[in-house]
């Protein structure tokens, strides 16, 4: 079958990169439905800040920033120039436009609304068309165990640059946390054509949404193929600590490791050709593609191999 | 006497000229201490926003915009432009430096830090001379009562841009509201010189300051010369609805009307040319001056005027 439901999990950039492609290469009548990890999100003065959500919706609408790889395009900064010269804190930049979207969809979740229908508006403001979901609406926040103790995701990931050494991972209130409905019933959905495990850190980005109750026993029911997209080539990440992270935890930073972590919950694994030699090696049914996306036409590519992939592997 | 503290009562626009005039006139040794009406803040977009310390700060800084006459000058609008687009609120205009005060000042009230403190902060990063200091530390909230019900006082004066019919007002919190200490510290310090009530709005701008219990009686029991400069020159308001509220209360809006409502307050009021004709009617000691401050030279003629004029009257 060549239509029905793709399901993609992402985090940020990496991810963001193929949900554009699978967006741009699958019909405008069956859009994707993207889900995102909510575990970087934080509260950061006094507004709750959803990283992952936000450079989806910046990739999928075309207004991030290519040039910091982050955030939006055609930003200004006078917030953040201001906020230094007054004291406040400024480890985390933030744009005057992304502060837009901080600071409304704070107000609006203060007002009682969902995290998932505050990014359903935005996204639908700003020409999104792919359908953009949170994990959950219940608050995940992922903490990092370091020499010196606990510390948030984003003390670590941005204030610290990533510099301590990861001992653990924990994602807090995940336990408690409800899988979107929408995100579950998805996967059970009988038009459901592939679930595209998009390559961010499996660590940091994948593993809080496979930790919401329920998420990993519908991904087990679920019919259509599991393919993931290995975030890994030839030793190195493209971006990020994802590499830094699996030497901490004693793990080579490898696509064996990618495959070994996701297991069984895996019906393929796309490789890059620069691993293309342990293809056979890894216990999981592997095509070998060009996964580094550099430009548009990459990510479209990319996209189109990962679903004729999946396509091939059928339903199980 | 021509030296000793002189403390200034101001709300914004208006007010904020003189105050700058009289920071520049006096030794920098003795800079004034400017006490500003805090009934039009407000909590909008879960901030906290006080436009008369806001407008006080950037003017006394130099950083008020004069092509608006309200706000930063070097703004953006990023933010704005972006809040708009996500169907954000949009009627109280934020420039993306202008936020940053309020997200920090936000910040750091939740954090239980007195709004004086912030305050005092703000200005010596911002490079403020003299202190600027709220009339309290506790809120009290200006409302409007028009035909249509009690609104806040941002919600008449911004968003309804003052049309509404004023039938009564209300400063909401004031009786519960503590004075500032170093307000009433200065009203009885041996070394007052003057108290200048600037030519803010008497209804809107100066009666909250009055009407925080232990203001009116520290007044009276202050023994240096309190003058107020008119808001009124020839039957109108420089700017702003002072001469349409007054019309609304079935007070005419001249200059007599504006003496007889501060009373026995006042030791002396500053007139304009304008209105020279009446001031031996007044039944309060006058000054003629010119009282439109167009450019900063009229500011420091005023403030020089002003001063000389409370030094004739001397302590009673």
């Amino acid at each position: 079958m060549t239509n029905g439901l793709v399901v993609a999990l992402s985090g940020g950039i990496g991810g963001a990169k193929l949900a554009l492609g699978l967006s741009r290469v699958l019909p405008p009548e069956e859009p994707p439905l993207i889900v995102a990890n909510t575990g970087d999100d934080f509260e950061h003065l006094g507004l709750s800040i959803s990283p992952d959500l936000d450079t989806l919706m910046y990739t999928l609408a075309g207004l991030d920033n290519q040039v910091f790889g982050w955030g939006r395009r055609d930003e200004t900064w006078s917030f953040m120039e201001t906020l230094s010269q007054l004291g406040g804190e400024d480890w985390f930049r933030l744009g005057d436009r992304d502060l837009a979207v901080h600071l409304e969809r704070t107000r609006r979740l203060r007002d009682g609304q969902t995290l998932s229908a505050v990014t359903a508006d935005f996204a639908r403001r700003l020409g999104v068309a792919p359908r953009l979901l949170p994990m959950s609406d219940d608050p995940v926040r992922t903490r990092v165990l370091t020499d010196s103790g606990w510390i948030d995701f984003q003390e670590y990931f941005v204030h610290q640059q990533c510099r301590p050494v990861v001992r653990e991972l924990a994602f807090e209130g995940a336990a408690a946390a409800r899988a979107h409905p929408d995100f579950l019933g998805a996967l059970a959905d009988e038009r459901l054509r592939a679930v595209v495990i998009c390559p961010s850190n499996p660590f940091i980005s994948v593993d809080p949404i496979l930790a919401v109750p329920g998420v990993r026993a519908a991904f087990a029911a679920c019919r259509a193929p599991i393919v993931a997209v290995s975030p890994i080539i030839g030793g190195k990440a493209v971006k990020g600590p994802t590499a830094k992270i699996m030497g901490e935890f004693g793990l080579d930073p490898s696509v064996s490791e990618v495959a070994r972590h996701y297991g069984d919950l895996l019906d393929g694994l796309v490789i890059d050709h620069a691993d293309a030699s342990v293809a056979d090696a890894l216990g999981v049914r592997t095509a070998v593609a060009q996964t580094l996306m550099t430009t548009l036409a990459d990510r479209e590519a990319l996209a189109r191999g990962v679903l004729g992939f999946a396509d091939g592997i059928g339903r199980t």
